[in-house]
C-alpha cells in the first residue's frame, strides 16, 4: 500500500496528467444516447492542442452520433492504475472545416487520417472540465486538478 | 501494420479474452444515467467466476446509481491496443445476499472488502450479451465473439 506521504503533489499530478495528454495515443471515449441508459465505450486516438483533445469517428457511430446530440463524454486514459479522467465538452468538426495543420498533426500522430477514407467520418474538439487523475493505492484523496473548466493547482 | 494473415483466428480470441478475464484486475465501466445524455466511466476491480463478472462500488456513486437504474453497462478491459469490449446487463447484489465464498474471492483479488467499510456498498454481477476484441492495428475485422449472450466461436 503506498503511504499519503508517497502521494504525488497536486503539482506533479498536473504535470503527469499534461504529459500523459502529449505522448498517450488513445483514450476510453465513453457517451450516452440522448435518450437515455444506453452507454457507449470505445478506445479513440487523440491529439492534445494544448487546450482540447481532437479525436475522429465515423459520423454516424454510436460515439459519433451520441457527441453530436448530447455533446459531452467522459474519457479514461493510461492504465487503470495510473489513471486520467477526463469530463469534457464536444464540438463537431467536419472534416473540410479542420485546419489542415491540425488534420496534418492527427495523422501524424495516429497513423489514421480520415481525410482519406470513403465512410463519412468528423472530428470532434473535447474541452476538459473536469480533470481527476490518481494512482492506485494511495492516491484516493486530492484526486481532483479541474473543475468547472478551471485547474485547482498552478503549474 | 500487422497484416491480416497474423491476425489471431477467432478461437485464440476467444481463449486471450478469457485470459485477460481471469487475469486482469481492473477494468473501465461505462454507464448512463437514465435521464439521459450522461455517459459515466470509472475503473472498478472485477472477479470473473466463468459466466459473470462481479464489481462492487458505493451504492450511491452515479456508477452505483446507473447500474441499478438502467441494468445496462459497457466494459473496456486490457490495454487500448489489446482491447476487450464486454457489453452486459447487470443485477445488484447487496453484501449481506453474497455468498461468502464469493465475497473471500473478491477480497483475495482485489485487496478491497466492501463488507469492511462505513459506507454502503453494492456489489453488481455483469452478463455479458456481447464481447469483441481486437489489437490495432491489423485485426478490426473478426472482432465480435459473442452476441445475444451466446459466444460466436467454439474453445
Amino acid at each position: 500500500m503506498t503511504s499519503a506521504a508517497s502521494a504525488r503533489s497536486p503539482q506533479q499530478r498536473r504535470h503527469d496528467v499534461l504529459r500523459r495528454l502529449e505522448h498517450d495515443v488513445d483514450a476510453w471515449v465513453a457517451t450516452a444516447a440522448e435518450d437515455g441508459a444506453a452507454p457507449h465505450l470505445v478506445p479513440l486516438s487523440f491529439v492534445w492542442d494544448g487546450a482540447t483533445l481532437l479525436v475522429a469517428t465515423p459520423a454516424t457511430s454510436p460515439t459519433g452520433s451520441n457527441l453530436r446530440t448530447t455533446g459531452v463524454t467522459r474519457l479514461g486514459i493510461g492504465p487503470t492504475d495510473d489513471r486520467v479522467l477526463v469530463e469534457g465538452t464536444a464540438v463537431a468538426v467536419p472534416p473540410a472545416e479542420l485546419p489542415e495543420e491540425d488534420a496534418e498533426i492527427f495523422a501524424g500522430k495516429t497513423g489514421f487520417d480520415p481525410r482519406l477514407l470513403a465512410a463519412p467520418y468528423l472530428f470532434f474538439r473535447i474541452l476538459p472540465r473536469r480533470i481527476q487523475a490518481w494512482r492506485t493505492p494511495g492516491e484516493g484523496d486530492g484526486r481532483e486538478l479541474m473543475r468547472d473548466g478551471e485547474w485547482l493547482v498552478g503549474d
